[in-house]
């Protein structure tokens, strides 16, 4: 592979930003990114009353919504359409309503079309509430169609 | 193990009622609960506008998330209260906003306080778009309280 | 795609054999392919003294190999080359030195190149030990050079 | 939790001992265990003859068997005795025969019975093969009986 010579976290933080603005889920989940890199993306969000399951904590669907949501955009990080194609989660530790949820993506392998990707989902104290490993796979294409030209990449 | 002398598929309708009264995610996400019975449940979803991913279908987090909501069910069928440990899902198919979703769970094993139900999302069309597996554990108490003495058990 | 005009099962038997020859780790562990069919297959292994852990039941690391063995004959019975991707095993019952354990794979889906497969281990009062779940890649070429020829299979 | 006095690496060290010698499928698999400490183990083997697929390449199974071998010792680090309940294994790169590979466990999580342990394979190259991630259980006892009185472990 060819040296790069664009920054590509910044061209991370610009697919998170291509992403964001058609991702409809995050949007309705009150997920934000805090930070998108080219090998890590954090994202945010707070536990409402409509994420709880009938023991009144959070929702183990919406956990894994919120670490499949941000690996969303780890995967895409590098503009190389990317989706996910598994997923396992873990439940370590209850989440309850007003609670801030920190989902930590980092990406783990990345060979060939196929990648791992780990998001640990911690609460305001640190506590780990869920571990979560990804798998994706490149498709064709940009993440972002028009990305790879400002930022002068020619060929990935 | 005592003979079971009242009508289990009866008990897991009884149990869902009573999860579904406080089952927030579930109606936030208009997952119906179409059949609760002792060993298997069935619930349905159509993809909302809100549900998509910058691809323009079903998020895979939601796709979870109806997965992991059906399998609340059909762990706690028999009113011992059970919650999810962990869940592994594998896309298979994208899923169009307005798709009628059906998820089928079945309990697969339940030695002791583990589970083992496997949870199949389909199409309108019988298509497979995601299949689940999922790891449950018996906690202490009953799935909805009272339940038990309604239908004469005495000890689980 | 056209229809198929060879019997799929007999392909399927014809790739294990193959397979078979060359697969030192089956021989090595004892595994038996008893059976060799399109969509499932099964295989046979006893627990043997040097596949226990120090618990004196069998490893589950063996129990995985003997899932994962028997899953290298059902992702490549339409000898369309495949490799296991990744593999996902519960545990849910000790097997004991001497017993006879049979592992039935079944095809779950296919789409594309990506495969799901469930094996099921079970001991000789058919109760459950292991449930096993694999992500099956095609990757180019025959499982078994020569076979295509041979049952007239012009292009897969 | 009370302050723990003894050194709690020494223990690992210790309880490792104990399980070698009684871990048959280590031994017939030429698993050495290079590192045993409180919350990592590091173990070799090499790639054998009898360990090939039909693709000659190392088994996945024997891939799995290296990690949750390695696994084993991670889990009762603190002889607490402990069961693996589940393990998922993600294959990332071909490992050939001859060559040495390294499990390296780490443990991830470990809520009240409830452990996650990580362990990475990699070859001789820093190269890595396998992802792995297991779930385990504390059960009753300890994981060698006699350690805690040795080290002065009064109650766990």
């Amino acid at each position: 592979m060819m040296s790069q010579d664009y920054d590509q976290d910044k061209l991370a933080q610009a697919v998170a930003d291509g992403i964001y603005a058609r991702d409809n889920t995050a949007k309705a989940m009150g997920i934000e990114i805090l930070e998108a890199k080219a090998t890590s993306t954090i994202g945010r969000m707070t536990v409402r009353e409509d994420m709880l399951n009938f023991h009144g904590t959070c929702h183990g669907g919406v956990l894994y919504a919120l670490a499949g949501g941000v690996l969303a955009y780890a995967i895409n990080a590098d503009n190389r359409a990317a989706v996910a194609q598994a997923g396992t989660i873990n439940y370590t530790r209850p989440a309850h309503p007003g609670e801030v949820l920190t989902a930590t993506a980092q990406m783990v392998n990345q060979a060939g079309r196929s990648g791992i990707y780990d998001v640990v989902i911690t609460n305001e104290k640190q506590q780990t509430v869920a571990l979560f490993r990804g798998q994706s796979s490149k498709i064709k294409g940009e993440s972002i169609a028009g990305l790879n030209a400002k930022f002068g990449i020619e060929d990935q």
